[in-house]
């Protein structure tokens, strides 16, 4: 089975920290859309991106915005597919406004919400990936390998020698 | 000209909150429709209803919701009537969350945002009739004796003698 | 009809931010006139300002203040305009304390609260025009198109391809 | 294929707020498990129930935790499953602190984070089922008609006339 | 000389928390006036008791006010009598709100800010006392007995045994 | 009468922001002390400075400090001079830290708080002079002439003209 | 050697959360004096309870006040001995204040911060034996076997069986 | 008796922060280890490391992390040595995150938390030494003559003249 995942970034300037995302999945040999959307200036594109996302067979779908984040949780409203929010964070108020705005969804329609900016961004692939894995063993596979050579590189490093 | 305004509330919760905000509306003669629709559960209402309000004679939105509040956001996003949006409290965040999910809109659609709960709901009110009054010399009159009526009651009360 | 706004900022420095919303009013050909005057230190022009500005034919107030930041609210309270406050952010707090100093009015005395900073000075034009273009179709058109265009600018952004 | 999913609670009392996340898999009829396990109290038994999650045919795992909520973010480093995090709310700080604790986790590692408290409860099973349903027709069925059924009961709240 | 304080609160409620003030004024033999008025709903009442404060013999000025919390901050743009500022906290912010309206003062226009709610309400009244001691040598003999007294009572607990 | 200030600091780098004060009083011809004193680090030198200050012939006490910034609530505790607090900001928390730790005194021992940092240096000054000029006619006359002169430096700013 | 522990609680109150911490030292024979001293109304009994505690050979200081929190901070820097602070919480701010105040010591003076309130009375009394059991084996394996104890009544709970 | 610390430290980065750690103690001759090991991405070597400590002699365990900050916590919860955690900061939310992960623990594993940052990496070595000079009189020594050389460098400095 191909898994394919849509990524819908708020505005152009989210590329910046959301390429982090698709450098993963071009590691794992992922396929993804990536457009440019807002809940807010192009709330049509969002909403035809959304009602369409299962027709185009996207089996989840990742959504970055920043301040007023309602991208991802707008998307979630149209849809049944898994939606992943990225809360990107921008001054002034350094991403609290987007962390709220994304993870507090009121009870029926979820958000999975990750960290606020890159680590998010790393992270929005990682759980579309285990999110895939569930019933795709190759990628299961390929996700536990990933994991422990992650895991042997951090332990290489033998920073500072017992005194 | 009839001036009529448009009340969204996210949730029938919410109406214990706004139901202040519609007895200004009566004090005032002003007509106004409540609706109960949320950009997250019932997205196709809400767009509907921000889509159709300019054909339906309304000249301000007020839109209230609690959470990662979007409803004022998301109407806005559809409509260039003025948006006012009225931030509900509700636990564990107490307003927070939709303070800021509703105030930090991006640049090119604007909320106007009023106090949390309670106090927003009556200056929504206040805020749409002095929008309605800029070209309305009949409600700016009646606008003016209103505040005046009020500074008169509170300037009334000489709570404490001077020893 | 002639639209006209007054645009009220707290200090001298705040005109780095709210120039963006003086571009937007030359943009649709609305006139304007900015004034420096502060709360705190000039506080008898702050009151002749908002006490005159009916009567010098202005539809909408504008006022950007940061920290305690209560040019928007004593305006409010001195007249029956519309009054549209941008906190505009500062280090140490960065915002947090304009907006909260700028949206917590008490119940009965509005203010029309954007977002912080560059994104509020924008958005503050164009609510201005929304609330300005109510009961003037020809603003009303003009504010369409804009936005329109708005969006198909958007729209056309094709950043990435569908691998 | 049978759905089932692990449910780990950080202590006894979460339950009271958890028991609406069991309500929603009883509806759908998918199976789950609820442990009561502490990522502080209970290391031991909190990574042999992450590790065995696999073996044990769960799809999903569901971590509630209150204060420095570190659950699911300890389960998360011990899996690939995907693992979703419900921050709970207690005084004083009222949730802000788990929010914080569940959702910013350091890239490498993603913890899929909802609403905080009773809202978030609901969420995560939802949020689950829709994992789950991305490979599974008949409950990917369930879950539109289930959303359908919550827009209708919605929409049939005809709270207020038109006056 | 014969100390008086203009204690000025912003709406009939927050003498509930503002009484402590007095009580400790009555404890000194210090004369004070209350007024209520409110920088937004009555600002030329505000004004006026700000501007013929000095002439009124008053030495200090206590301004408390909730939510936005102009109050003090507006009274002391009007005078160069020192203002002491009370954040008087009310749902849902708790008095956040006022607090950072109240101190965030720009330069220029300074206002003593003491804690939330009935401790600063107390603290009001004893800094205005020490404002009004430091040349009053008869209440400043007053104060020290006071304050030891004070010290006396809490060193008489003694609370627990050791063991 | 000679009025004397004694400001003290809790670090060497908090004179960057706190010479604005002393500028202020050099304008004003008021003289002052600086020590250096930390509540923490040189607690029996914080306590002798609180202690000998009456003695003296100071009037009014600033202290600034960083972080847990306890210097100003210590000095109240051992005086019963009025004791001016300036919190100064600082990574990571901005000054949040020690704004709350100055101005959230328990009742009985009050701490005159003014802003955070840059602005709060010089209203401390600016609230040591009002305090020093209730009974005190030529300071007094030089702070109005201090007040006026700055409102007209402002009035002159004709930033930009009407259109 | 005699373990003995010195707890001191910024006012009466503070005891209904601190019996906790006194509860926990019964359970395992340790010996303590409770003092109620509070760092601003008496500063100088604060002083001497810090001076003398080595000399009456208590081995760690535990100190629990709300607030401008600066019971711990104080104490630690008149002592070598180890200070563990048990930030309080209490209207408006619910510990936020405490916590900060506690917490954001300056560099030099060391203050072994609990969690905020209840939770923070008990771990201030397990960190205190963690402390004390470094070289205490008896203490240490009273310590382990109290650990292992909550660990088996934990697991006990088997809540909700498998469906 | 050799005494002997464990310092922990969540990524490679924290390592700038803390070398201040590791100077004092060379400074004052005790021994330490450093190990990169995180509570997400290599949670065995976490647990190795916690619960082999005691066999290896350490007395006290130092932990620094950001964001979820979680290793401090886990690692309490694998030993009874005294933990200290050290919240390190890092953009967007500086260190907020850490801090409540961090020192918000649940009852029964207490967690002896310093500042954020950079005050906070010297704090825990001085706490560390404070903690192990309870039952060292030697160390203990040497810590009194450290504390006695900063103060006397904090008074020698003398930074400006009385006027």
């Amino acid at each position: 089975m191909m898994n394919k995942v849509l990524i819908v970034i708020g505005s152009k300037n989210d590329y910046n920290i959301m390429k982090d995302t698709t450098k993963i999945f071009d590691n794992f040999g992922i396929k993804y859309d990536i457009e440019v959307a807002s809940a807010h200036r192009t709330p049509e594109r969002v909403r035809t991106l959304a009602i369409t996302a299962v027709g185009k067979d996207y089996d989840v779908i990742i959504a970055a915005a920043s301040m007023s984040a309602h991208l991802a949780g707008v998307i979630s409203g149209y849809t049944t597919l898994p939606v992943i929010g990225v809360p990107i964070d921008c001054p002034p108020l350094n991403g609290l406004d987007s962390l709220l705005s994304t993870v507090q969804m009121p009870s029926g329609v979820p958000v999975a919400t990750v960290s606020i900016g890159k680590a998010g961004a790393k992270n929005s692939a990682l759980l579309a990936i285990r999110i895939m894995a569930v019933y795709n063993l190759e990628l299961k596979v390929k996700l536990e390998n990933f994991t422990k050579q992650n895991e042997k590189e951090i332990e290489k490093i033998t920073l500072i020698k017992e005194k």
